[in-house]
């Protein structure tokens, strides 16, 4: 499985010379027959946004949700690079564009890495030509593209969904800086459906709300984030609310391997909150707690301190009675009214030994509600991000 | 100095057992004669404000804005303990009053520690007669005072501004969860100066807001934070401009303290933002660089990754254009136009291997500034926060 599953998609990647190392750092996703197709893309709200968000931005705005094709480069974000950067991520596009034959307008452009330093354009101009040349279906293609937009991710993220009448498949980078609003994380989805653009955007939409917008390893916002789902047409028009559920399901997929996978992180811990005034109040105190350094450093060390996460629901800026909480460890209840209850400390201790701690607030106000996934806080994340050498 | 030089005001500290280390861990502040003095308070935004917040606020609404004392336990916050909690913090207060033959509103309390746990209350009830019998003028009572309330803090933390006509002294408790809005952090000031309850409520809201409400630890808001002025009068009526100079001074020379100490922690950073639309927006930017994770890092890897300071100025949600951005370290131009521009590397380096990194941000849009100091992020407060025990 890849991203060229889907009918009507090829696909690329290789080794340029961006990155030092000699890892695969160009990639490329496009119709197989050149011809631009419905597309729908979400892009960070960093206003400092890099270059290739400004000109992909502009692209989207100017074709009508239409494109060929994205070429994506990795090891360098292509960010806080002023015009030179503008140049260079126009340049990407225009290169590929006319190696494909097809406007300008109809190639998106991503980069992912280092802020604040020029890119290398000669390794990235002389790359293209023999990118564009290499494109093909089949799953070794695709998983050359998927290998050529990582950077600190430890292997490639994919994800197929199969439906009867189509399916969705994705290809995803990102570890380390994702955040609220999509910190450093690219996701690239194709799908076989018939969807028309402005119904394609609106199920882009509502996926990332309730995938990448719902986890958070650092609390950082990025300067690259962008999804991109291209809908090829291919299997025909399909049931758009069997389409949205499967694009749900695979960014939701890809939403999970990008926490598991988070910079020098190894336990993931999911935080519930019910009972509050709104979904959006209840999202808010959940990514309050999910954010909270001494909330993950507990995690990290495995310990139930559920007075820490009390404190941080009080001072999320949502409606809060202390003594209607109730806190549960992986569905033991250790705090109701807003006291410690007698419970079970092996169950809890054998649920914050594992992979994935859940945290179940309850506010006792109405009825909202809402999940953000979080990443502990231990020496892995301060080792790899530290330095940039 | 301590506490107790300003004239009219009298403390003491004990190990009344509270904490297991045997360590003092109940401390009081009292007016000399008894008689109740203008003092003003702020306490935690945080909705679940622990029970001797709650109880306190009650006092201060109810006494006028005069007090006689303030009880102040340390190891645990009696925080999360619902009625029991406010129980224990109404009986401290009683107790402490009828020791002193005052009314019960007019002594205020504190506590700091752990959440979530029940005060150990015999200690206590068998430590106040000791502890009222014990107070005193003169600097060893203050000292005592000013061990009293300390939890994971390195040592005293106190503070004397002298001015011709009056005196200003301090005491503080705090490291570790400091963050916007105060948290786990308690200061006590005490001037001989007249001032009265009105105009002392507002020389301190802005002295906090100048101070404690400006440094950044860990983003997290404690359930306890209180800051408490008294002011004994027995200096005479003075020119309110210069207490309010005396009282920030005071104030900012703690909140130092408590940053220079933040649990495992040893570089401090402030950061500067100039050129915002307003103060306001200002110093919300600057909060977001000293919150960030990323930025921590880099500054416990001594590494000037300015990128990141960029990314979350354009996260911060105030007015930003990336293209008008400049950035310095220390006063070395690093980023002008919003991109790298040549500087001096060795400069940089000697800088940021020193004990406080300065981080200036110009926005370039208009005059608005803010100051926000923030902790680096190491193996030390991991080590710290991973287990209470």
């Amino acid at each position: 499985m890849s991203i060229t599953t889907p009918k009507g998609f090829v696909a690329a990647g290789l080794a340029a010379g961006i990155k030092a190392s000699g890892a695969l750092d160009l990639a490329l996703l496009a119709t197989e027959d050149g011809i631009a197709v419905p597309t729908a893309a979400t892009f960070t709200s960093n206003l400092a946004a890099a270059a290739p968000v400004q000109i992909s931005r502009a692209h989207m705005a100017a074709n009508g949700g239409r494109a060929s094709a994205v070429l994506v480069s990795s090891g360098n974000a292509n960010a806080a690079t002023g015009d030179r950067g503008r140049a260079d991520a126009t340049l990407m596009c225009a290169q590929t564009a006319a190696e494909l034959g097809v406007p300008a307008d109809q190639v998106l452009v991503c980069s992912t890495g280092l802020i604040g330093i020029p890119l290398p354009m000669e390794p990235i101009t002389d790359g293209i030509p023999r990118l564009v040349a290499a494109r093909a279906g089949g799953p070794d293609a695709g998983a050359d593209a998927a290998q050529g937009i990582l950077t600190t991710d430890s292997g490639r993220k994919e994800v197929l969904v199969t439906y009867p009448d189509f399916t969705v498949a994705g290809m995803a980078k990102g570890a380390g800086m994702l955040a609220p609003n999509m910190a450093t994380m690219l996701a690239f989805l194709t799908t076989d459906a018939a969807v028309e653009p402005g119904p394609l955007a609106d199920i882009l939409r509502s996926a990332v709300a309730d995938s990448f917008n719902s986890m958070s390893v650092d609390g950082c916002t990025s300067t690259n984030d962008t999804v991109i789902l291209m809908a090829s047409g291919k299997a025909g028009p399909c049931d758009p609310t069997l389409v949205a559920d499967a694009v749900t399901e695979a960014c939701a997929d890809l939403a999970r391997q990008m926490a598991e996978d988070a910079e020098g992180s190894s336990t993931v811990f999911q935080v519930q909150v019910t009972g509050a005034r709104t979904d959006g109040e209840a999202h808010v105190a959940a990514r309050k707690v999910a954010d909270s350094l001494l909330v993950k450093c507990s995690i990290n060390g495995e310990d139930p301190y559920w007075g820490r996460v009390a404190s941080e629901l009080g001072s999320a800026g949502v409606d809060f009675d202390m003594d209607r909480l109730t806190i549960a460890y992986g569905g033991t209840t250790v705090c109701r009214g807003g006291i410690e209850v007698p419970y079970d400390k092996a169950a809890v201790a054998a649920h914050m030994a594992g992979p994935m701690v859940m945290i179940e607030c309850g506010l006792g106000l109405a009825a909202g509600t809402g999940v953000v996934m979080g990443v502990e806080l231990g020496y892995g994340y301060i080792d790899e991000n530290r330095t940039t050498s």
